[in-house]
Order: structure tokens, then sequence, then C-alpha cells
């Protein structure tokens, strides 16, 4: 089920300033140092693009981080997707992490084409303004990352785009995030317990 | 704390061919084309290699699937880690996946050099003779994936190896894996609950 968005008065604002501020009320800036560690556990994520004032959103779980800081993403956008041309035309996204509430919507977002449907809206994920990029944050994800494409001399080979996260953000409170991991064919992991140990791991 | 070794009898026993088949008994093959089922959800693993008779073992999370079959596998190995000479020099290695029990040896490894310890010693972790590659298979992880590099283009510029996984092992009877996934500075989630959704996707 969609959660509520956080600031639904606002998705009747006149201005997307507005709509921008309601999500930066919401969250906050992520220092982009401590962005590996939203990424590394492997959370399946919703790529969300912009063309030509058309909005995309497309559900990936092959990623990684390539660089602490600043911080590089590589990840696989098959050139199946409609997404791709996107990504490859305007060189910018949006990485957003949904949490288990969204588990039907990330799944939803896999398995259409943007090439048919608008499925931010068939799926109710409000789109909302980014600081950066052209592509919108998604207001019901926990933490949103604003990205540009560095490298593309992979993508002809294995469709690898190299991402260099230029802003991100964070729900504060959510501070043991319930993300979706999949382990193929609509079988997801929850994010379970957390244990920590002494460790100079970075 | 270490789980003793399944098969804890073949320690001792003469040949490197017996060892092989205590594993082999206790783990099945598992078909390639399954592979990204075990590496999509994130997993912190450990990575073995072996150079001139010498084996070391080191702990990786930034990895992505890159194809679905044959498996390939992109992973970050840092010039600053000790196997990264071993990787490239010779082209094998292993990526074994831990469970929760294994957490502590799993912050053992990252937090200390094979340049002056034999770590698999040091912290109990058993290897095992692999089939097709010369780096050993950890006994105690769940699941052992023979990897040969296949293409270092990325290597100079993001420490970026793509690996072919050329034979899967995996316990059939660990179906809900407890794999641990990082967070930064020692911080881990442990897979939680499994829930499934109707799905096309793979």
């Amino acid at each position: 089920m969609p959660r509520p968005p956080r600031a639904s008065s606002a998705a009747g604002a006149p201005g997307a300033g507005s709509r921008a501020r309601s999500t930066r009320a919401a969250k906050k800036a992520l220092p982009l140092g401590r962005v590996y560690r939203l990424l590394e556990p492997g959370p399946v994520v919703l790529v969300t693009t912009a063309r030509a004032g058309r909005a995309n959103v497309m559900t990936m779980s092959w990623h990684t981080m390539l660089e602490f800081e600043p911080p590089l993403v590589g990840c696989v956008i098959s050139g199946r997707n409609f997404s791709f041309e996107a990504l490859r035309k305007t060189r910018e996204c949006v990485i957003n992490i949904p949490t288990a509430g969204l588990a039907r919507q990330v799944v939803a977002c896999g398995n259409s084409s943007g090439r048919t449907r608008d499925k931010l809206e068939a799926f109710g994920l409000t789109p909302v303004p980014a600081s950066r990029v052209a592509a919108p944050l998604i207001e019901q994800c926990y933490a949103n990352l604003e990205c540009r494409v560095v490298d593309t001399r992979m993508v002809a080979k294995y469709n690898f785009f190299v991402l260099e996260v230029v802003k991100a953000w964070v729900d504060p409170a959510v501070v043991e995030p319930r993300t979706l991991h999949h382990r193929g064919r609509g079988v997801f992991m929850v994010a379970g317990r957390t244990i920590a140990l002494p460790s100079r791991m970075k």
C-alpha cells in the first residue's frame, strides 16, 4: 500500500518551489561522504528520470558503490528499459530508496514500462522537484540521491553507467530502514535487525 | 563465534580431493543462471585468493551483478588490499557468502591484512579446494562462487574487476540465509523476513 505522502498538503501548492521545500522539511541533506551507508547494503531502488518534461521510474537492483567521496555509484540499466535512453540523453537521474511499505509499487514499476503509461501517477508515487537535476525525487522513499552520469565507457558492453551523487536527502526519522532486497522472481528479503561490532573499517 | 566446519573430520584427510568432496557433500552445485539471487540482495562477502601457494581472504561489499548467464559480477577491490595484486596476477578468486554467525570473522578480516598474517588460520576459516580455480572455498560460508577475471579495463580508474562465476556451490539446507549487509563503521543489517509478490521480473 502506498504510504500517504508525508507532505500531502503541498501536492496542491502553487509552485515547484514549495513542493520541493515540503520534502526538504521532512528530509535532511545527507553529507555526501555517508551516501555509501545507504547503498552498500544492496537495497532495491527506484530510479527516476525526466526527458522532455516526462518523468519515468524503474526498479533496479544491480548497483554498487565505486568511490566514497565524491560518491560514485555504478549501475546496470538495461537497454530494454525505457529509462535507458532518458538516462543516456539527459545524463541525470535520482536513485530513490523505498522501504517495505512500498513493496507493491516496487514490483509494479518493475513489471510495466514507461513507454505505455505514467508509472508515477499509476502507482501513486509523488514526484517532487530535485535541487540539482531535472529528474524528480519520489516523496514516499525515505532517501533520494540526485545523480549525474560521469562515465559511459562501460555502457556499450555492460549497460553499466557510472553516476556521481551530487545531492543526497534522507528522512532522519528512519533509523533502521526496512529496505527491500531482491532474491529473484518477486521474492524480497526485508532488512532485519542491526548489529554493531567494533571496527576500524569505513 | 565460528561455526564448526560442517565436515571437520575432513580437515585431517590426506588429499585435497577428499576435502573437496566433503564440501560437495554438504553443498550442491547451483545452476549458474541462479547466481544473481545470491548476490543481488547485497550481502557482504569474503573474497579468497591464492598466489604462490598462499591463500588470503578479504571482506568486500562493493559488488553488483552485471549479467545473468553466464553470471558476470563487477566488484571493487582497492589497490590498498593485499588481495588486489593476487587477483590481478592470478585472475581467479572465490566469492564466499557468510551469514550472521560469522560476523566477527567478517569484521576481523576487514580490519587486518594478509601481508602480515594468515587470516584464514587466524580467524578459524577452513579453506577447501575449489573445483575450477586455485583460490579456496571457505567451508563455513553457506555459498561459494568460483570466479575468473574476464575484464580489467575499469581497474586502473575504479579498481573495478569484472568476474565470471564459473562454478557455484550452495548449502541447500539454508533457505533464508541471515546474510550481513554493511551500513558502515562495523554496523550491519542482518537479513530479515522474506516476502513474495507476484512478479514477472527475473
